[in-house]
């Protein structure tokens, strides 16, 4: 039985070092209520850099020396509870072990016969949840209008453009290389696409491919990208911070163009976005999604890593965007 | 008859080579369905400053070589509107004239009898309204919550104060003088101020004085002030961004901390408010407003200066924070 430790806090791009393997031969005994879980697949996520960091944040941070947490799929092997079955497979928060004891709770059992197993970490788990509602709840999205995603072939960025499409709206993503614009075009069916790294001016370049302006920003990245999408904004323009991965990793606060005087002119609406606030919203979220990949309007990709040896780089590659869709560890 | 032109988009910092005096013998006359004005009372605004530059914004550029115009008090001197009588005082947006023509369109009649005519371009004007509706339809406050309200000795914060505690909340203002901080504790009421330019450490000072966080900032400035609250938000707060004086004259993008990483981690809102998209509730807030005027929960103070010719030095000294609440020119 392997587990992973946080054993320092990251300083600025997380490394291997901060992390630590712990393997143990006991045998995992479970009481009355509780299951034993064997790890199928393991979520890595830019969320949980901030989770390292002993910041105060919207989650608690990670303790030193114990186990790092993100969304798992584990099979049940044993159970003393009478929800759950030998053989079921759940969801949930779970540590980044190989296996481990849990009362149940929190869980949800999933159902590899209706869409793979990874999928409930992906669209149909806390990213499609979060690209839905982010977009639904705030963006508030009017068919005709456009919409900008950021990170747009990551996990998100690319749920976040294909509802939008499905929804009636322009859609214009910007990623990191050429080969994830033309699968933003292909595959997920974006309008336009905008290499951040080719481009030598990214406010012009999105002009160009929204030349009605800009009513929505799905911002997943923040900074100079960020600041290139205000230039664009239309009046009454909304933009959902998801993330700012791009400064994530800064031990300084990162300084970008006064977001203020753009918002003033334009009457426009940032707002912070954690899907965790709208659990409310998740079985209409859920129905849509699940709908929409059983049309087949809605497709993903995940990067699959093997080995549960491999999380701790797989999380790091994140940050150098070596994913595309879900960063998703098999074990 | 003596009017102002815009004679040089300002660069930076207006300056008084910026206006043109021009001064005619001619006397006006009126047609049918026309009012002859003479101006009683000038507003002059911050927001005037984004109206002098060429650059697209909420509200059309004012013309080179054309009148500036801004909130303006006058008396009918001449009428063949059947709507206005001679003797009557009107408010509206007007040129800055001694004397024009008008056919009543957009004016509204003022009652001099029930409020000081100044007041009309103050607390029972744009000003009232702005603080009132953007305290209440994007701050949404809840009586115990917390606000920060920057430029609080000015028109609009001067209000927003007084409006915060009249709806149970704690109210802590940042302004520039120790007098302007004397004058918000003992003339409005506010809990507590920062004088920005004494203290060393605004986000320490607001974390000292704003013990349980900051739910709401009622944001008139922009720059390192606001970068300072953000230190300080609450989970779910609202951050209405009624202006941002402090950078209006740069001629380069000004940059600021990063916001996105602060409205992530606290589900924060912000939001740029223009009073003119509210106009539909502005009935409801004037009888707040004119309500509280005469029951003497509100008081206001304005920096009246005399004569025609110091419009243009009233407004230029707007950057130097030499008015306290409302600037008005008496002619």
């Amino acid at each position: 039985m392997k587990t992973i430790l946080l054993k320092n806090r990251p300083e600025g791009k997380p490394s291997l070092s901060d992390f630590e393997f712990v393997t143990e031969d006991t045998d995992l005994k479970i009481n009355t209520g509780e299951i034993l879980l064997e790890t199928t697949y393991v979520s890595v996520d830019p969320y949980l850099r901030g989770r390292m960091s002993a910041a105060k944040s919207y989650v608690p941070s990670f303790e030193l020396n114990k186990p790092i947490q993100s969304g798992v799929i584990a099979k049940v092997i044993e159970s003393k509870n009478e929800n759950f079955q030998v053989g079921d497979f759940v969801s949930g928060m779970l540590d980044w072990k190989t296996k481990q004891v849990s009362t149940g709770e929190g869980l949800l059992k999933v159902d590899g016969s209706k869409a793979p197993l990874s999928a409930y970490l992906g669209v149909l788990g806390m990213t499609g949840l979060t690209a839905y509602l982010g977009l639904t709840q705030i963006g508030k999205p009017v068919a005709g209008e456009t919409l900008v995603v950021s990170g747009a072939a990551g996990a998100v960025g690319s749920v976040v453009g294909q509802i939008g499409k499905i929804l009636g709206l322009r859609v214009i993503g910007i990623a990191g290389t050429d080969e994830k614009i033309d699968m933003l075009k292909s595959k997920f069916g974006f309008d336009a696409g905008i290499n951040y790294n080719t481009s030598t001016d990214i406010a012009a370049d999105i002009a160009k491919v929204a030349p009605n302006g800009v009513d929505i920003y799905y911002d997943n990245v923040g900074g100079p990208i960020s600041d290139a999408v205000l230039f664009n904004i239309n009046k009454f323009a909304r933009l959902i911070i998801c993330g700012a991965i791009s400064v994530y990793n800064n031990k300084e606060h990162p300084k970008s163009i006064s977001v203020q005087p753009f918002l003033v002119k334009n009457s426009a609406l940032m707002q912070g976005f954690i899907v965790s606030n709208y659990a409310s919203k998740f079985p209409e979220a859920m129905k849509h999604l699940s709908g929409w990949l059983a049309e087949e309007k809605l497709t993903y990709t995940e990067t699959v890593v093997e080995g549960f040896d491999n999380i701790p780089k797989a999380f790091i590659d994140l940050f150098e965007g070596k994913n595309k869709g879900k960063m998703i560890v098999k074990i």
